[in-house]
């Protein structure tokens, strides 16, 4: 074994997620646990909103995984603010045992594989992993206040307002309960293309996606027909065209069966967001809400789930340096497959 | 088993570690692998100069071991710039799976603890944990650049400017090159006792250290005596004594065998760093180049080696909020005992 696949076998045993108004407005709406019309959660800062989004997202997954707080052995969380303050603070009211994440947007699934591949080496009865972002923190620290009233052009994304938890544990341990089954891991190698337009991220992260997508395709044996669907987390409408170009021109036609979470959760036609939505929040609140609940039905049987993460700061951008990209895979199994 | 400790039992393979001029300046300055005069490193920018720091230390540690780079099943790293970029760009050049980490200064043992977890866990055979600081980088982003001048209080620490890579496998492998093994882990609960002075960081993780230590001698039935030393990352004069204080009224005497990388790399008669060092390079570069030799040589049978982070942003300061603390604790046990 080198830089192989993972086999973690662990259970989701449940999910939540909350969004603002928008995400709350978009196709997936109906689907979110909780929602704030103002984005603004009840605090009186955007970093704090977040935060608190991310608190209420661990609440109510402890709470339908009928899970007390002391029972729950590590968290691992995540964020894009400078420093991941909105874990640190946001869920500094849990006694839980805590190891932070950056990972930018890949942050929800590099959550999940290590959350998994704790509970499935033994060193956890049970684990959570909880991520989120904010549009108008991600706007205040990433490009301008909102109240600048900044133009965007059409590649730019739209960074989802959400946070979503989950907690794992082992498949004995959820029987009857369990959402899905990670059945297998592969975290991504760093790729850089040399993309320096920072309000082009579909572009900087597709060729990470395409690179951890042809590893697992190469070691698992598998092709793209194995799979009911083939996620991305944020590559939106942009980047989600150069992956399944790149893939073409590798041999493997994902085009019919890959979705993007930044393409699911809003409107092309009727919200203005331009490329898509992004931010870790974006693939952890349609995973949490829309693609569980359709595992755990046996609506999906098999799919591989992508979460890609840009590397860059505002400060290497302004430096000159390019936009590394890294994207990290689960498959997820159906409950009612195994 | 629930927040219990993890009994990883995986070897430390190598460790390398590379500083800048003061730190070479001071105590433990013959001992680490690399240094540079200027703290640039060949680089037009601190933040470069960070991490190029974390490139040097992987490839000398990736020689020491022997081992390719293609061995390695994956790699945690982790800094204190915003988004981590020290460690994306400083890794860019490897081709090995990146899992980014945040966890301020405790991120050297949090990477020890998950790199040791996925060896111990068998998901992977070899597993790397990269961290670093840079003081210049350190201080443009945390307070104010260096040409401003700024003066700090006597409880303000000093950013260590160095980077520490360790490579680990599992004991079999190991035989004959083992530094030193990782026998217990215990990750922290993030501890917010109120601090909201961002120049006295030790007594705002002074806290979060008495609440790991408590936990782990509560759950492993161990004392003080048990172990040659009890080390802390970056707690620093100010931190440290907190910490004995604290610790004395839980009824624990840990004086004597306590110590801390902050107070030992620099000279506190002859290097004006008042507090001690910091950062996330401190407590590595410190176990890298003089904790883990003496484990080797079996001058060190058993510490405790607990690397301390503040979970604040300069941001989340401004906004009024209190600085929470973690602390995340490894067990490291000379092969020469076992």
């Amino acid at each position: 074994m080198s830089q192989n696949i993972l086999y973690p076998n662990a259970s989701v045993l449940a999910a939540a997620t909350v969004v603002g108004a928008k995400e709350h407005a978009g196709p997936l709406g109906q689907h979110f646990d909780y929602f704030n019309d103002n984005d603004r959660f009840g605090q009186d800062t955007w970093e704090k909103a977040e935060s608190e989004m991310q608190r209420m997202a661990l609440a109510s997954a402890l709470d339908k995984a009928e899970i007390k707080q002391d029972q729950v052995d590590m968290l691992f969380a995540g964020d894009l603010l400078n420093q991941c303050v909105g874990s640190s603070y946001g869920l500094l009211s849990y006694d839980i045992p805590y190891l932070g994440l950056y990972g930018a947007c890949s942050t929800s699934v590099e959550g999940l594989i290590l959350a998994a591949a704790m509970v499935g080496g033994g060193f956890a009865e049970v684990a959570a992993a909880v991520t989120s972002s904010h549009n108008a923190a991600a706007e205040r620290q990433f490009r301008t206040p909102l109240e600048y009233g900044g133009q965007r052009p059409p590649t730019g994304q739209w960074t989802v307002t959400g946070a979503g938890a989950f907690i794992m544990t082992a498949p004995e341990k959820a029987v009857g309960h369990e959402l899905a089954r990670v059945t297998h891991a592969l975290p991504g190698i760093v790729v850089d293309m040399g993309i320096t337009d920072a309000n082009n991220m579909g572009a900087a992260m597709a060729p990470a996606a395409v690179s951890t997508l042809m590893r697992y395709f190469d070691i698992s044996g598998t092709f793209p027909p194995d799979y009911d669907l083939i996620v991305t987390g944020d590559l939106g409408w942009e980047g989600s065209r150069i992956l399944c170009d790149l893939m073409m021109a590798e041999g493997r036609d994902i085009a019919s069966r890959h979705n993007d979470c930044g393409k699911m959760i809003f409107s092309r036609n009727t919200q203005d967001t331009h490329s898509g939505g992004s931010g870790c929040g974006c693939a952890a609140v349609v995973l949490g809400s829309y693609l569980l609940p359709k595992l755990q039905k046996g609506e999906l049987n098999r799919i591989l789930f992508m979460a890609t993460g840009a590397m860059m700061s505002p400060d290497s951008v302004k430096q000159g340096q390019s936009i590394p990209g890294v994207a990290h895979l689960i498959c997820l199994e159906s409950p009612r497959r195994s």
